[in-house]
């Protein structure tokens, strides 16, 4: 595993007994040896967990010095117990590592509901705060303690030459759709030794957050503990400040978060394929976007994936129905690079080869082309299969 | 069965062969004996079929005679050709019947993508204008041929006495969705001998679809031919002219429509349960109709309902990201009666009771209480279960 570990930050990801099985970890913690600039996105859900009300009123921030996260319990619908018990965890790694609680973000993921059992919060911060390591498998822990229905561990880095000073990013994210059986969540740390100001660092993460994570869907819930970070600490020596380098570091950026975003459909629940929505032609790219969630959304166009039916007459509808104004005339379909409807009609097409395609490859692409402007997107969803309702029905009972 | 049937009207549905099954009809005519007020409500879907664009120019209208509908063939995409047969059907109508074209509205459900075999259809008319019948029979025929992959008829009547003179209300309806594998179709024609205007008629039916077909979803997927007609013939000899006879006629209407469209989801496909959603306490009839409509389409609300999981953080968490504001404290939550969520909070409650109280029943009731204000709204919607996958996913496999 080849990941470009930014400087100055050290990792660890260990079990304290949050989860049942003793051999997945639960609690993991990033610190920095150095103040980060640090910004947030979080859930637009107005049930929203504890944690997030934490990291909202503490982003962005010039001086954050570590993240705590724990999974197998969100710290959602915990009312008033629930806020005092995010701030015991910025607390409790505030006193282990020797900085103030308000420097510290908390994130947590699962079960929402019930309280967290404080006790092993308290033991996992303990023993997380004596493993920490600057090295790649402390980061692939912390990566790994995250993880709740996820099926693999989700990471990215970069690495980029500004000014001639090497800087890295690295990533790290959860989730296997939107929200999974009582399990609420999709989190997201991006970590880079970059220098940068508290209202870049907010810049940076809201553009590569709007083209990645605003970018996907499992199943169109959104979770009440939906969060991304960015820590920057410097530790690269480079203060990124002119509006080149921005540019670059955005561009990466976005590069580490879109392939984080991308993991999470490619693990949804159930999920047999990952399908890239490409939308283009548009007056603007709400109105890309627009479109490309509507179809993402879709179970007809879900179900059709995942039984390798080119059925054309599921997209174009949803499209119809985006509440985007269009001229169905101009509509052009692709599917896996095949033509499938052109001017108001379907076209001939072999049903047996698109269908193939589908088959064949846990990818699937869908280009949709209108002539109404210059203004496109890209969406990544997953298929809907019979397993997802399996998941999702069969949990209680 | 008893079914009120408005004066002056007769039904024919035949089969001419659009089906495969010679079982089952796919022609169906109504025809009234003088002209009715006809009001139309249709699909939103800007890729729409050419019987919808039809019927849109000749809505609102007061000589409307007669509708014919077709099932097994929606002429939806079907571009210029489409818009012709859609015209020649309604010509062939007011041939065999003896009416203006203009006069003749047209409904087409099933495939999509494909041309109408018009010789079909021909015959189709010919034989249904020769079996025109006011009793039951023919108005059931004319309902059975309708059906595409429904699992049973939808009809749905009642009787009013306005100023001392007794009035009819029928209506017919199919869907059992709001789109299946290639068939895209809710329909529905409620017909009355009502004297009504035509701004009158296209008051009323806009008011009830507003309170019945607007408030389902089976899967949110809306089709590209939905159409809802009333068509109103004065045959009871009762000018309906006052504003209180009007309110009276418009409370039937409602329940016509309600009845009929609760039809609709409760034969969803692959559905075990009818879901009503009952929102109240809101500031407007749009933001609770908004916290129905995130609720109803939910897959793991749909999902936690087919596996009798009473599984609040689902429910709560799709009123969360809505869109509507509300306060999270005074948000209250019950599943068949039970108090699930109250305070910000989950209320200990019996999971066991609840679980059985959904298994045990094909409806289950979910009740959301907010407190900011004086509005409601009422929803239908059916659970997801693998069978609906099934039947969307391997329908070409």
């Amino acid at each position: 595993m080849d990941v470009a570990i930014p400087k100055g930050f050290r990792f660890a990801g260990v079990y304290c007994g949050l989860k049942k099985d003793p051999r997945k970890r639960d609690l993991a913690l990033i610190v920095s040896d150095r103040p980060c600039a640090a910004a947030g996105v979080y859930t637009q859900n107005r049930i929203f967990a504890a944690p997030v009300a934490w990291d909202r009123a503490h982003t962005p921030s010039h001086s954050v010095r570590a993240v705590v996260i724990n999974s197998g319990n969100a710290n959602a619908c915990t009312g008033r117990q629930g806020l005092e018990d995010a701030a015991e965890m910025a607390r409790l790694t505030a006193a282990a590592c020797g900085f103030a609680p308000d420097d510290v973000l908390v994130l947590s993921t699962g079960i929402i509901g019930e309280f967290l059992p404080m006790e092993r919060i308290r033991e996992g911060i303990r023993l997380a705060s004596e493993r920490l390591s600057a090295d790649v498998d402390g980061f692939l822990a912390a990566a790994d303690a995250m993880l709740t229905t996820d099926r693999f561990r989700k990471v990215a880095s970069a690495e980029v030459v500004v000014g001639g000073v090497p800087i890295r990013l690295a990533g790290l994210a959860k989730g296997a759709g939107m929200i999974s059986p009582q399990m609420a969540t999709m989190l997201a740390v991006v970590v880079t030794d970059a220098g940068l100001g508290v209202s870049q660092a907010d810049q940076l993460l809201r553009r590569a957050v709007d083209e990645s994570f605003h970018c996907i869907s499992v199943d169109g819930h959104m979770s009440t503990n939906d969060t991304v970070l960015l820590l920057a600490n410097g530790a690269s020596g480079k203060e990124v400040d002119q509006a080149a380098d921005m540019e670059l570091l955005s561009e990466k950026l976005v590069d580490v978060c879109q392939r984080l975003a991308r993991a999470i459909p490619a693990d949804g629940e159930g999920a047999t394929h990952l399908i890239t929505i490409d939308v283009c032609g548009c007056r603007t790219r709400e109105d890309a976007m627009r479109i490309a969630r509507t179809v993402a959304n879709s179970p007809l166009v879900k179900t059709a994936v995942a039984g390798a039916d080119p059925n054309w007459g599921r997209i174009v509808s949803a499209v119809g129905y985006s509440g985007v104004p269009f001229d169905p005339e101009k509509l052009m379909l692709h599917v896996n690079g095949y033509l499938l409807y052109q001017h108001g009609r379907p076209v001939p097409f072999d049903p047996e080869a698109v269908s193939q395609s589908i088959r064949q490859s846990p990818e699937v692409f869908i280009r949709i082309s209108l002539e109404e402007g210059p203004a496109a997107a890209r969406f990544w969803t997953s298929d809907l299969t019979v397993e997802y309702v399996h998941i999702n029905a069969d949990y209680h009972t």
